[in-house]
């Protein structure tokens, strides 16, 4: 266990004091250049090293250096972006230097034939020989929104990141910092890492780092293929009895296995091995690209549910039905409310005394529509039947984003519980300005009821399988 | 059958000569007034003649009327904002006055309890008794894109909704033109309907209706329980055999069930009885509110695939892994390039000969990466056993737009099979940029690769059904 742990040790990898940097400098283009200029972006503040022999002088006002070796002071990390041939010799350089890890960039490795697999070879050869660390080849390697620190070469048009708590992890660059609008939608991030051929590190090292990494409240993997299936099980049971752990694990029929195995140069595990396995651990899967992006942030700042039931707040009956139906596919309960609490709602208005609750009657004709809306949402909410919600906030036109903001922010001091807000309406610039304003509130929002109850309901599973870990 | 196509006939709905509104008419607030103001805004060219018995004078340029029969002119169509008990003596006037067409947008009758039903009642009354066909009432009505005819009262921030080739019908507001940002996103609309509490109007003379409108490629419809189901059937049969039938029923839980029957003040039908009806008339049923908005299109501009073969072009691997998942699961076939495209593409680059085609390899390589994604796509999809194809475009920055959609300006030239662009990336701006600009041009765009291969099954779905229907 204790040279396992070791193993996952990947401090180095998140948190360098210094790094190199070997790739093209040329000012603009190269990718060495590239992944210089998003360090800057992003904030990182530990020392940079450019290495090439075929540049001299300053780049970004860095000093370049003709070898690794000729810088004195000691080097943590270094990121890798030149042809496969150069790599591993590289790579013995910085060993000697005494590089602890190393993000391997480039493609052509395994993936792409023979010759590439060949140089792949040398690169796992270099790691048991000297210790050194790899993530990759043929990645964009990893981000981590705590410290700057990027190793993603490609424009990033994002300024700013946001810190939160999530965890995104991949097999594929499309996970990562340049695949989503993660500044637009304000997502909560901790780390990103995108494990490539993992010739070294693998998707167990990568779980049992972030079990432990503070800032990580949830893991969220996109993940093909385990290296080492027992390895990975372990992992994944250390991640969830400290935090959720969200899979979206793609090739689930045979053309999509084979296509694994075709872009990965690697087998698809077996389906049914795969799902009893994360089902055995706790891990919970989710089916989309969509649920990997979104279903996450119900865990980055709300608490867990303390139980399944759902309210359901819409302003129309028909939406309400149609997340009755997803709630219930996605293992919640429709909360009847208690007599109390239907009392209450009759008072405001006669029609608002059960669950789902359709505010659009009484939101029509009041003359103070935010008040009565608040009051709704904190009575359903504050029903001791009642363990989340999932409230509809209709974004129609700029105005109403200052007044409904106003309102969360009044509910906020009124209710523990976690909600999921589902954001609609006829403008967009509405819409993505009130989803901004809430998240960065500490609530989640979707532009999809069925999405906002689905989180709901994965956040009401987990806290089940926690309570079952803790018995 | 003579009398059903009778009754079907919603002409003055959807393209009255003119109408008489009746509603608040105070400035800026009054529903009324609102109707009348959007009217405008739409563009509707007919005569409106407002109705108040406590206003005079004009409102927005058109005289006022105290009573409907004070107007000489004949009129085609009524909208009725007024309470409950008015309803049935306006309608009673209208009637006597000839008009064909009443929406009924006023909240508060069955769906709101004994009192309320009477109310309807009445109109059911009315109805039999002279003819005057009514939509509503709890309903925001209908929109017709081609002449801007609507009967939405509430405040609508879009200044044009695109003319277009699909319908959407609902039984419920939240399906309407204020429920989507339809102008920002560039939907393509024919006609919208909520027929609301169907005291006459029901989703069968809709149907029969918009089976016949050339003006609709394809009929979207939210249903939650059909009146009639008999008439109902023979009315999707209709449209099926002239375009494609997609419906969205929600209430398949039984806990859905009920929340129907509480806000439609009717029971949701059996879920069994509908899915076997609706499979057997060749209608497609949604499962979603993200896929009830976005699959129509697929129709509304494209060709129908010749066959089920689909190639998914992605800029990596991983994606494209996700993106056969969904294919499989929604009945399309992975396409197996001919040995001549496959050289073609090898031409090219090695890896690029088989489907999925990752491009991400050869594009970050490539001087002129539009140009060899171009041809690319345009071998991948001129191969003969390719019938459709999901294409991933990056939208990672704001300068990137033109160059694809120019791109594509190329494509369509060279291109007839049908395509669904995924469109990602890490800035909402370019991405909604780039979805409005492709969206203008005739292409369907997605921002989940799901749905855009869902959509692509979908179409492949409704081909099969229509090559079947015709044999």
């Amino acid at each position: 266990m204790k040279s396992q742990q070791n193993r996952s040790d990947l401090k180095s990898f998140f948190e360098p004091k210094s790094v190199a940097v070997f790739g093209s400098l040329r000012e603009g283009v190269g990718l060495g250049y590239g992944v210089i200029r998003n360090m800057l972006q992003f904030g990182y503040s530990g020392k940079i090293y450019p290495v090439s022999p075929s540049y001299s002088g300053e780049v970004l006002g860095f000093r370049v250096y003709s070898a690794v070796n000729d810088v004195a002071e000691p080097i943590d990390a270094a990121i890798v972006i030149t042809p496969p041939p150069t790599v591993p010799g590289i790579i013995e350089q910085c060993a000697r230097k005494g590089v602890k890890a190393a993000v391997i960039v480039s493609e052509n490795f395994a993936e792409a034939g023979a010759e590439g697999a060949k140089f792949q070879q040398q690169l796992v050869d270099i790691v048991h020989r000297t210790g050194i660390r790899i993530i990759g080849p043929n990645t964009v390697g990893l981000f981590n929104a705590a410290n700057g620190f990027i190793t993603n070469p490609y424009l990033i048009v994002q300024k700013k990141i946001r810190k939160g708590g999530i965890a995104y992890c991949s097999q594929s660059g499309y996970v990562g910092t340049a695949a989503q609008p993660l500044e637009d939608r304000a997502i909560p991030v901790s780390k990103m890492c995108d494990i490539g051929n993992k010739c070294d590190v693998d998707e167990a090292d990568l779980l049992n780092y972030l079990a432990d990494d503070p800032e990580t409240k949830v893991v969220a993997m996109h993940l093909e293929n385990a290296k080492d299936g027992r390895r990975f099980i372990d992992a994944a049971r250390r991640v969830v009895v400290r935090k959720p752990l969200l899979i979206l694990r793609p090739g689930r029929s045979e053309e999509a296995a084979r296509a694994v195995a075709s872009h990965t140069a690697s087998l698809a595990g077996n389906e049914q091995v795969y799902d009893s396995a994360v089902k055995q651990v706790g891990a919970i899967r989710l089916d989309t690209w969509l649920d990997y992006w979104e279903v996450p942030k119900i865990f980055a700042y709300q608490r867990l549910p303390e139980g399944n039931r759902i309210a359901i707040l819409t302003l129309t009956g028909g939406v309400a039905v149609l997340g009755v139906d997803v709630a219930v596919s996605a293992g919640l309960a429709i909360a009847r409310f208690l007599p109390a609490t239907a009392d209450k709602l009759k008072r405001i208005y006669p029609r608002l005394s059960s669950n789902p609750v359709d505010l659009g009657p009484i939101l029509s004709v009041s003359d103070n529509p935010f008040a009565v809306e608040e009051e709704v949402i904190a009575l359903a909410l504050n029903d001791a039947n009642v363990d989340c919600a999932a409230v509809s906030i209709y974004a129609g036109f700029d105005d109403i984003v200052a007044p409904i903001v106003e309102m969360f922010d009044h509910l906020k001091e009124r209710i523990t519980k976690p909600m999921a807000l589902w954001i609609y309406g006829m403008k967009l610039s509405a819409m993505d300005e009130m989803s901004r304003q809430l998240e960065t509130r500490g609530l989640p929002t979707y532009f999809y009821l069925e999405t906002a109850v689905k989180a709901l309901g994965v956040a009401a599973a987990y806290a089940r399988i926690r309570a079952g870990l803790e018995e």
